[in-house]
């Protein structure tokens, strides 16, 4: 595979995923999104991606998050903001070594150390005052 | 190339765009972003990729989008809510089957008809009342 993506993928908070997934499946053509459930952070999760010839996901999707439960972090954002675009999360090569970059340039960091998010991926928060009010996640490629 | 990608790329709107380019040279890796200034929406735009071996461009890049005039949309969109993620661009196969299939859904469009955008590309807004609070931008897939 000759592509790396800078994206991994973009997450849009919403209110009822059942009416959000019937919209994206229609914007995005994608009919199948993989649904599932992070109980830890109590929401419901909708991805949406384009098929490769070997089916691989190599990013660049596009995943709802709505909430499972009103005192879900989505639900206290959308109860803020409103529904939109929430979070980016971009690939990095090596996560400890990006993180020691960025704390050493003053930027501030809402995971001091690598977590594992809910895919299994090693990931960091970057705080959105460090980042043009964006908030940024950084996963760390993997294979 | 076997990935297709769904995200063209994500726009983010900024204040201060040589500031923003130093910030996010470091958090995506990508130290030579490709700007430019796009006269009519009276912007300066910085896009970050990561290179493929083909050196071929083909999506998920993050764009910074900076007013170059205190009239211009993104001024417009600072002011009301500050910095931060402005759009997504998604790729859509067939920009007028789309444009057809979603004013026939109800969905509400910016662009009621495909226009050329800034590299060229065909290109259509929909309106954020119709993808929960999401400005999106739909790009005719090319070659």
């Amino acid at each position: 595979m000759s592509h790396r993506n800078l994206i991994s993928h973009v997450g849009i908070a919403v209110a009822d995923i059942e009416e959000a997934i019937n919209r994206y499946s229609m914007l995005t053509g994608d009919s199948k999104p993989q649904v599932s459930e992070v109980s830890d952070q109590k929401v419901k999760v909708a991805i949406f991606s384009v098929e490769t010839e070997d089916s691989s996901s190599c990013g660049g999707n596009i995943e709802l998050v709505a909430p499972t439960s009103d005192d879900s972090p989505i639900a206290k954002f959308i109860g803020k903001k409103g529904e939109g675009l929430h979070h980016i999360c971009i690939y990095v090569d090596n996560l400890d070594e990006k993180i020691a970059e960025l704390k050493s340039s003053g930027m501030r960091l809402i995971d001091e150390s690598p977590r594992i998010g809910a895919e299994g991926s090693r990931i960091a928060f970057v705080h959105p005052s460090s980042t043009n009010g964006v908030l940024i996640e950084l996963e760390e490629r993997r294979g």
